[in-house]
């Protein structure tokens, strides 16, 4: 046999004697560089017509040629047969502020090229790829004006490729498995990747750190990552319970196909394009959306010590309400969460969810009471609608929920869509129900239902078992965040729990789609009959390292009570920056990054570490000039070990510091370290 | 970060506090073991009443626990809360005689186990699980009973998987790239594998050689095979316009997922398992099906001499047709292939397919003059259907040009779907035109369609660009060949041309799923301005290599005119035999064959090699004892090599030889040898 060669690999031209060579000649018809112009995009067209895109990253091949077009259940596919109808490019540069956010000021500088093609043939179909290519990576996606001879894009499948230059490893979790992101990840060569949801995060052989995602998914299927062969690549969408996976009429664009590159796997994690591929925020004042920390009834449940259901074990009673009303007032926590509080946990909500009242409590949960006892103190209920993926079920009560919320004070909400009996249950425009994907068409359409209609009351949304975060937040900053990969709840039942290295996975994959509400801060470290593989200070520099606006202290008050010393961390640390700074970090082993808090001058370090201690020196180059700070330490003591009750081990210590100053981060195996820079 | 763990691989359980445990425990319900007991297969409930299944083969784990089961687009999916129903096993053993074929007489024996589960829900639907367990392999499928808790079965995807216990290598084309299985085969890492159209063949590490196949694919989507993470697979079924990828009503049943096992790349050849699960013959006498050997109009195209369209260059015309049937009378072929023949390549036939008339010759071809002037000279005209993939306007027009072909004594016909529009152009039920995949429930109907109204006029039937083949050639022994692969065209005008490794990859992979038109012969060595990849003495091996009942001689008469000496074997060479042997060989590298004529004594013998030239020694055990045989050897030369002019080189010797004497094989580079054995 002969040795096996990438060149084979090349998607063949549809070849036919006398109808067309193969392979096609292309000519580059268009081409667009950064603003740095480290990264060039190039997009050919074929003596056949058929449209790709190529990227090279400083002088050297990034991404090879690669198809762009579209599969139609109805029309002959957008593929080939083009001209170049016009071009364009366009420098972009601003600055812009987030609401809340990891940091204030964002810059957006890109240059922009729209690229407006035109089949030949007599249908003279028109698409336009418009590429936006910024220093720090870049999206595209594809432009439909409203034209006759396509009315309606009824979109089977999109043919966009991406065929990388070289091999790597990457990291990444399975899509069209399983209807939930809730994995572990997997670290393959990324030509061992089978079909995968993004962000997927690869350091290829050069060095290079690379990671596939998209940006503002919106009334569209979302794109899974394909593996075709070698390091070759194509876009899958979800599926639909319809004919085609998309069905788009008149003028309309997809979501952003975004890359980002970087030289360091910290870079990708600095980087803002997902969210500068986003538009701006469109519901004007949004100062009535808080970032917040709260605590709830929550882990008890998963602890299985309390129940969800009614009964001797329900957790959402009037009197459990007010003691963590009471701890969060205490503590300075904005939310409660309080989960079973709603009629329908009883039946067999989990096979259906049309069980689910989302206005009626149970009547040991006094809502209206409790909403004002909360209120009296600064502490605010958070809603929680679970629908066990009966979105059918839940749209017919949304607006009715969502008024009984605004009415109570009740200013976020947390969804859930924990199902598995074959998707969500949408109803169509026709009224029937059908089963869709988590992550298609009308999954995106529902969950943005769900944030506007929530926007009208000021109502936040925090979903779980969500559809996948495309940065939407900038758009509808109310969107404050989601679950969407594996939380702590797998730390109290998981088999296998969350091993140290998944927290630093999630880092340099998941948390760059947006903030995860992962819910940290079980001090007691203690699971279901099984200890989390963390130590106490691992599990306060979650605050820092796992980005979200809304953080919960997810342990029991009884347990925080026995450990306030740690506590203390988890009191102080803010949940909204002014800025964020990754100092060092390799994916799946460990990282440090730095915060500033918006509301004052100090400063927050996380550091985190994989099944092995190791010892990060960090300089202390990020804290403000002129100013001494008082460090307050929260580390790893010298015994401490995830694998053994020294877990619990830490020591708590104070240094004053400056910048410029060294510090040595002593992590213990599957531990931590998180730290308060005072400002004198 | 921790080294990957393909324990971590496993699906994950849909896991949610208090609803079920992660990973589920699970039990085993039924086996089964073949004959020979060399594989066993096992089928768990886990407590949560999902079936799974795992096989071992000679004590060791082949697959390890994998999922079975469905997702519908209307009802929950069919996946757990499964009680065991009842089971039971049934030994069979028989053995039957092909028509025609690779051998005679083929024996099935086999273990069945069939596995009734029902749910314990209150839906209560039944499905039942059939393996067959044989010496050489195993497949299974699932059973739909009529039941009114699922009257329609709405089949959104199959969610069964194939989870290796072990890496190797495969060899495999990509699924779901491109609507035709026309690659030159990918040698990767099993875990390298994208997704892949089945045959796919395996080396596994352990030494041993598994094929993953289907058998049986009627009224029902092909099945890719989908790599997801590791060594893990599940099936994709191919896709549909509609809703669903399959809709299948009252009881019915899936095609048969396939293994074959063997120790040796050989002993998948030589395997018939697929055959085997396939129905018996349905279509009684089938003595007018008939092998042969034929030449045709063809080659011209392809080397851009003659075209398909009318004009100067037309290639169908009277006077040349029947230069081809005097050719073909004088050297024994039964059959000529003419394209071009008929009306609508003029029009751009390839975007559409709407202007083919397969009834309405064009001017310059006398087609009742031709089919009488061959008929009296024993020759017949075989039909050409080139529908461009436009089903719906060849279903128009089907019936008529049967008609026309019985009538003029054309009792063959190739068929072809080569279009690249966005798939086969299929009249739904709603009358509705839509695009279908090649491979998709509706191609799967139509290819029946035309063979089952072939059958009625005793017409036997040749797809190009066809659905793949799963075995159906048993139950319609009229279907008697396909292409479905990257045939000797692409010598001509593909890019690159087929390199040697290509014809050793195609008897591992492709062949494994049926017989193969691939058109070989092209002594010349001659494309559109390249060079055959090949030698001359391995053209003529191929026709021993490459199993067919009808084998085309597919270069020019006046080429052949040239080598007469070398074309006597092509004369000889029969296309349906009593027996056949793999004596040797290696995936992708080298491989011998020897097959053992229907309808005489002699023996015939065929070996290739890739890019590498080699000796292999063979000892002719497989001679009948006792007769002396005249070896008519067609090698290679001692200089020839397929890279230089000298690729023309070749010998042609005799030698008497009986069972049990040895050969030394010597093939150039890119080589081969042909060897007639004449028994005295």
């Amino acid at each position: 046999m002969r040795a096996f060669s990438w060149a084979l690999a090349l998607s063949p031209v549809m070849s036919f004697a006398g109808v067309l060579a193969s392979p096609a000649a292309a000519e580059t018809v268009a081409t667009a560089a950064s603003p740095d112009g480290s990264i060039t995009v190039s997009v050919d067209l074929d003596n056949d017509g058929r449209p790709s895109y190529a990227v090279m990253h400083k002088g050297k091949p990034l991404i090879a040629p690669s198809r762009l077009g579209f599969l139609l259940t109805d029309a002959p596919k957008l593929e080939r047969n083009f001209t170049l109808a016009s071009q364009a490019t366009n420098a972009f540069d601003e600055t812009w502020d987030q609401p809340w956010g990891e940091r204030k000021t964002i810059r957006n500088r890109y240059n922009e090229l729209k690229v407006a093609l035109k089949e030949k043939t007599t249908l003279g179909r028109q698409i336009s790829i418009v590429f936006r290519v910024h220093d720090d990576g870049f999206g595209f996606r594809y432009v439909f004006p409203q034209q006759d001879a396509l009315k309606t894009a009824n979109i089977a499948e999109e043919l966009t490729e991406f065929n990388l230059a070289e091999n790597g490893t990457a990291w990444w979790i399975p899509a069209g498995e399983w209807n939930r992101y809730e994995y572990l990840y997997n670290r393959t060569k990324v030509s061992e990747i089978g079909r995968a949801h993004t962000p997927v995060t690869m350091k290829l052989d050069s060095g290079t750190h690379v990671s596939f995602h998209e940006a503002a998914l919106v009334d569209y299927s979302a794109m899974w990552l394909q593996h075709v062969e070698g390091v070759r690549f194509k876009a899958t969408l979800s599926p639909s319970s319809g004919p085609a996976k998309v069905v788009r009429n008149g003028a309309f664009h997809t979501p952003w196909r975004s890359i980002q590159i970087s030289d360091t796997a910290g870079g990708l994690v600095d980087s803002s394009l997902i969210l500068n591929l986003n538009d701006p925020n469109v519901l004007g004042d949004v100062s009535w959306v808080k970032p917040y920390k709260y605590v709830g009834v929550w882990w008890g449940m998963h602890l299985d010590t309390e129940s969800w259901a009614s009964g001797a074990k329900h957790g959402a009673t009037t009197a459990n309400t007010k003691r963590y009303i009471d701890f969060a007032a205490k503590n300075g926590m904005r939310g409660v969460l309080v989960e079973g509080w709603n009629k329908g946990w009883d039946g067999d909500w989990f096979a259906d969810g049309s069980t689910f009242s989302f206005t009626q409590p149970y009547p040991d949960f006094d809502i209206e009471g409790l909403s004002a006892y909360g209120l009296k103190k600064g502490v605010h209920l958070i809603g929680h609608h679970e629908t066990s993926a009966n979105v059918a079920h839940y749209e017919d009560q949304l607006e009715a929920a969502l008024d009984l919320d605004r009415r109570l004070g009740i200013d976020s909400i947390k969804t859930g869509y924990v199902a598995d009996a074959g998707g969500m249950k949408v109803r169509g425009a026709d009224g029937v129900v059908r089963f869709e994907w988590h992550d298609g068409q009308a999954s995106a359409r529902h969950h943005l239902k769900v944030v506007t209609e929530a926007a009208k009351r000021r109502i936040a949304v925090n979903a779980h078992e969500p559809i996948k975060d495309t940065g939407l937040r900038r758009t509808y900053p109310n969107w404050v965040a989601r679950e969407g990969a594996r939380g702590m709840e797998y730390n109290a039942w998981g088999s296998p729990p969350n091993p140290p290295e998944h927290e630093i996975n999630l880092v340099f994959t998941r948390m760059l789609a947006g903030p995860m509400d992962y819910t940290p801060g079980v001090l007691s470290l203690e699971g279901r009959g099984q200890p989390l593989q963390s130590t106490v200070a691992r599990q306060l520099a979650l605050y820092v390292l796992l980005y979200s606006p809304i953080q919960m202290a997810a342990d029991l008050p009884e347990n925080y009570a026995k450990v306030m010393k740690p506590f203390q961390f988890i009191k102080d640390v803010p949940t909204d920056w002014a800025d964020s700074r990754v100092l060092n970090g390799e994916i799946g082993d460990y990282v440090t990054i730095a915060r500033k808090d918006r509301n004052s001058a100090d400063w927050y370090l996380g550091a985190g570490t994989d099944e092995n201690g190791r010892t990060i020196d960090v300089t202390l180059d990020f804290l403000d000039a002129g100013k001494t700070y008082t460090a307050q330490i929260y580390r790893d003591a010298d015994d401490t070990d995830y694998r053994t009750d020294t877990r619990h081990h830490h020591v708590i210590e104070t240094r004053q510091v400056r910048r410029g100053d060294r510090l040595s981060l002593v992590l213990a195996p599957g531990g931590g370290q998180a730290i308060r820079f005072v400002a004198r």
